[in-house]
């Protein structure tokens, strides 16, 4: 597990080391603070081990590690505004910090700077990456949307809700593994199945988060438990759950919805998910992503030691629950 | 003139196949409403010009001029919400047609995907390409900041201000012009001559749209004569007026923007500042830019006609005032 410890402070070096202009202020500033709330760095990450395992060297793939991070900051930053969330990683987000308008301006800004970063890229690889990386963005941006759509609808299926996911959250993590696998030459076969992998990897993440929202225990998770319960907002849990339920678990459900006690609302939903199987259920569909995770990792072929990958891998699945 | 006409249509026509996937149709309606809301075209037609100044065949040149256009309508878009603009070319903006946060997020998309038409230019040409773009997408965004932050202050100056519309407007018809010159692989002394024709032109056109606004046919302008002064906006000529005004002028300045009669306030701005001359202290610097712009075009250096740009430089200049 050392060469997580070892990138995590190669990453925060690097990002570090992005220096943007003194001026304007109003539109670097909130970069600076952004940039440096800290996060797993898990995206940059997977684009490291990537390049590592088809023996790209670190000062080779660096740069597209960095312009994955930089484009997941810009839109974290406009997504806290339209979530209009006051908190990310425990601190004050951009908009709150400053305003609406300036989050929305160095967001655009931050965005630019991860092209610059692509662009310093080896020539060769500018395309692929290029291709991937505006393919990702697109992508990325459909599922925010699809998130925002979703809200306005009680309709929601299982299906829906991962293609959602996938997209909001689960393809940069396959486009930040591809992209080191692109610069290390990898072949065109292992290249999808580490892209594969890494979607697969970021499904079954986002699931498990889900679950630990409301069956983590909270010291862990390092946020309030249940939370996503008492903000109705819609997760794989709640999408299992209304799916599951018969026509009187169903008015159950929006009973607790109108529920103004957090302490009530979380037990009454605790135990109607427990009438309903709801953990055992969304875990399955996790382990489900988890086993085709896996199932790319052996799939990929090369001389190399798959050490990392599968350290990664197995890190993830442990998070407690 | 009739190259205009020829280059409008073949423009509109491209930005007509343009097409955007059906779903999340909250993503993409807003993109395919704002591109067809018109506008001059100019900026993609200053690559097309610079295109076929230096033998580049239009079809060589198109990607770089759509990315340009594409890149200027998320500007409008975002610039658009910061502003609270309601009006767009005398429709409704994305953000008041639909919301905040799909004018944020379409704006998003429309960027990527100006990359996308970027990435579809000769492999050869995309390092300058994209360096062109990355610089003046920054700079764009550092104008906007500074045009929001010179709200907030009385004291800027006149080279502030000029600094600040170089960035927020000049700088992206300099880099259309640049572009093309790239595709057509012209000199980089020629390169930097035709960026700094439109760079120059850029700006007299910016200082003009300031003086007709409140000098110009109200009919011919297209919009309500006097707008700025009516929102108290800063402009050239408001600056002007500032920095020429002694402290009892100054006062009138500030009683004026007190006034609530349209009439009252436009009537008696434009006597304190025919008092002050700022008309003609507005045109002394336009046409300063001007001609700085003719000269660029003279140190140009190519066999091929300069036609176009000068039938272009002129068209601009004599927009009536």
């Amino acid at each position: 597990m050392d060469f997580i410890k070892d990138y995590t402070l190669f990453l925060e070096k690097e990002i570090e080391n992005i220096k943007f202009p003194s001026n304007p202020s109003n539109l670097y500033n909130p970069l600076t603070y952004f940039l440096t709330l800290g996060g797993k760095r898990m995206r940059p990450m997977a684009t490291l081990i990537a390049g590592d395992l088809f023996d790209a060297e670190i000062e080779k793939t660096k740069y597209a590690a960095l312009a994955i991070e930089l484009f997941h900051n810009f839109s974290l930053i406009h997504d806290d505004i339209m979530d209009k969330a006051p908190l990310r990683r425990g601190k004050v987000t951009v908009h709150e910090k400053w305003n609406d308008n300036i989050a929305i301006l160095s967001g655009d800004v931050l965005f630019v700077k991860a092209y610059e970063l692509l662009a310093k890229n080896d020539h060769k690889y500018l395309l692929p990456l290029l291709a991937c990386f505006n393919r990702t963005a697109v992508e990325v941006c459909e599922g925010q949307q699809l998130d925002m759509d979703f809200e306005q609808r009680e309709d929601v299926s299982l299906d829906e809700y991962l293609n959602m996911i996938r997209l909001k959250t689960s393809v940069l993590l396959g486009a930040a593994f591809e992209m080191g696998a692109i610069i290390g030459e990898a072949s065109e076969e292992n290249i999808k199945n580490i892209y594969a992998f890494g979607v697969n990897l970021g499904l079954a993440f986002q699931i498990q988060d889900d679950l630990l929202d409301l069956y983590g225990e909270s010291e862990k998770v390092g946020k309030q438990k249940g939370g996503d319960v008492l903000a109705d907002k819609k997760t794989i849990l709640s999408i299992l759950a209304k799916s599951s339920a018969n026509s009187s678990q169903k008015e159950e459900l929006t009973q607790i919805q109108k529920e103004i006690d957090p302490d009530k609302k979380i037990n009454n939903t605790l135990q109607l998910f427990q009438t309903l199987n709801i953990k055992e259920k969304c875990i399955s569909v996790m382990e489900e992503y988890y086993f085709k995770a896996k199932k790319s990792i052996d799939a990929i072929e090369t001389e190399s030691s798959k050490d990392k990958l599968l350290t990664l891998f197995k890190i993830l699945q442990q998070r407690q629950y």
